[in-house]
């Protein structure tokens, strides 16, 4: 065999995928798995009909930046939404998800050996993507707040990138911590960068979109995911707001990569994008409802978590257990048939913790997941 | 702003959607125009049912190498379609379109200076895909054939990828030729990839996959697409064969670049995928057809090809015109409303081709658009 490129031997698995496809493969060898491991909350939402969208066009190509009703739609809503306006024409770009979204973004960006700085807990795939450009990834350790980033950058900084709210832990950044990042962005001249795809996920008015602050979009890159707010993660509609001369290198790369997202989904949610929210809405209030009662819970038998407030995720600490995250979690789902995510996938400090999702089981299964993690960590201290 | 990357600022557009988004535009401006431009051919193909594809599954993601009854599905059709056998546990990877599989697949293989032998006339995407990942595409004129190939071997070459059959000549590689190509990459230990899109569009046996020739798979990769073969373009669901380890490092890119192609596009293939090859089989036999009535009308009115029987497509020479290729085509577009492709997106030495196709149009409007190209280039000679 030829050989194959030292980028892709040295990539890493997605931590997170890793371990949904050993429940995926459980599950279709017949066994019971509790799942709280999925980067998805389950929604009861229905299929609604596919008969009226535009036929033929719904099985041809779109335009290469999505279609345009569909980034109108988007513009609307994130006008009323999160006082962020935007241009539908040229600062918005729809791909195959946000995570192709980010991934051509630092492509759009980076020169070989430029750092990235993220902060961990940090989401998986983003080192990955940076290494995958010849960029570096310079990490954060998660003790450390907004205030002590300015010490990370270097010369070769090109990028900040945060997620907010924070997928694994629920944090929503502050509007002054978004305005001292967007003045350092703006200082040194590098780019900020803002996930946002949980931006539904917060029950109360904390949440500021980075596109409220920037409205030049300068410096400023947000994502966001339709597939994720709207409960069908698995449709993969993603896209990244930025400013017209940002947005046209990324469509390039699309052109090349993806062409566009599949037509038909498109069409589906600008047909049915009141009609969803107006579904999912009530679910997402109510699944964040669900994480302060379970919150509640682990103070209750004393599981200690890092701040967060939005999102169904919660990332739990392990200490004082003598395994690493890894160790605990394969245990964990060889024992007890419960998944979830070790720690280590999110950064390199933060092996003394776990990611736990409570967007696909029953509350009382959840509490049961709780309950036999705070075993494990009693009995390997 | 910050600056953007080097790479994304030299890309260019790919010219064949470059062209299509014009088109786009000056549809939604209500004006009338000839389509020959686009890489798709329009079927009569019914939206079959929704409503009975796993619920609530569909909404979700899907394993990372796609669904394996897809999978499976695609490894019967290879086996008795093209004499192809390939394991669908490990030897495949579906995602959201051919392109993105031949992106990853060049991710996975190059590391930077690396070169990419592409001949011409070539598929638009293939040198910008090749930059992207800091690879040298190294390109061969269109009036060498493949046994000249080795004189463009360095040290550096690490792959040469063909289009079989080709975009935008519709020409099937003989089996000779794949024989000869195969023992190059054998010889010099490099990667030999096929990228198989219009294997459908062939009407007699002349058809080989590659993968009927290298069963190891040790040095070859091939792509196809269920979007192509089955009318639905905008659908993006494509995939890669090769080994077992190329296809494990392309898994790891695919995770943090995309997860999966769309779960719910997925589910309706396996569902129906006897039936849409049932519907759309015939048409594409009619599609090829026509293309030989059509070959046969421009040696009547001495408009001349590069040499094809399959797909589509027709490289047509516009010598001895005056005008390059982009000239031409932005005359035809502008003053008679029609679109072509230039034959420069496919290659320097194809200045004097533009690419037509005959999927969306009648033979009558396709025989009015030649006519309308043979009078431009008599006029412009």
């Amino acid at each position: 065999m030829p050989k194959l490129s030292d980028i892709t031997n040295a990539a890493l698995q997605a931590m997170s995928i890793k371990y949904n496809t050993r429940v995926y493969e459980m599950k279709q060898a017949g066994k019971d798995v509790l799942v709280m491991s999925l980067g998805e909350a389950f929604f009861d939402i229905p299929l609604l009909s596919f008969n009226d969208l535009p036929y033929p066009d719904l099985f041809h190509y779109s335009h290469s930046r999505g279609l345009l009703n569909l980034r109108k739609k988007l513009s609307d809503y994130f006008l009323k939404q999160y006082n962020f306006p935007f241009n539908p024409e040229n600062e918005i770009l729809i791909t195959a998800g946000s995570k192709a979204a980010i991934h051509m973004v630092f492509m759009s960006i980076l020169d070989p050996g430029d750092e990235v700085i993220i902060p961990e807990p940090l989401w998986v795939s983003y080192p990955e993507e940076v290494k995958l450009c010849y960029g570096i990834p310079v990490t954060i350790p998660h003790n450390k707040t907004v205030f002590d980033f300015e010490n990370y950058i270097t010369k070769h900084t090109q990028a900040i990138i945060i997620t907010n709210p924070n997928n694994p832990t629920g944090y929503v950044y502050k509007k002054k911590e978004l305005e001292y990042l967007l003045k350092l962005a703006q200082k040194y001249n590098i780019w900020l960068l803002s996930d946002e795809a949980y931006s539904d996920f917060v029950n109360d008015n904390s949440f500021y979109s980075l596109g409220s602050l920037d409205r030049e979009k300068s410096h400023i890159v947000v994502f966001n995911s339709i597939s994720k707010n709207y409960g069908i993660s698995g449709w993969r509609l993603g896209y990244a707001i930025s400013n017209e001369g940002l947005i046209f290198n990324l469509l390039k790369v699309n052109q090349h990569l993806i062409t566009c997202p599949a037509t038909i989904l498109e069409h589906y949610i600008i047909k049915y994008f009141d009609e969803i929210l107006k579904i999912t809405k009530p679910q997402i209030f109510e699944i964040v409802e669900k994480r302060n009662r379970i919150a509640q819970f682990m103070d209750s038998i004393k599981l200690k978590y890092k701040e967060g407030t939005a999102t169904f995720y919660f990332f739990v600490s392990i200490s004082p257990t003598k395994l690493s995250s890894e160790e605990f979690c394969n245990v964990l789902l060889e024992k007890e048939q419960i998944s979830v995510v070790p720690g280590i996938g999110y950064g390199k400090s933060c092996d003394k913790f776990i990611r736990i999702s409570i967007g696909t089981e029953t509350e009382e299964k959840n509490k049961y997941g709780l309950i036999k993690i705070r075993e494990l960590i009693d009995k390997t201290k």
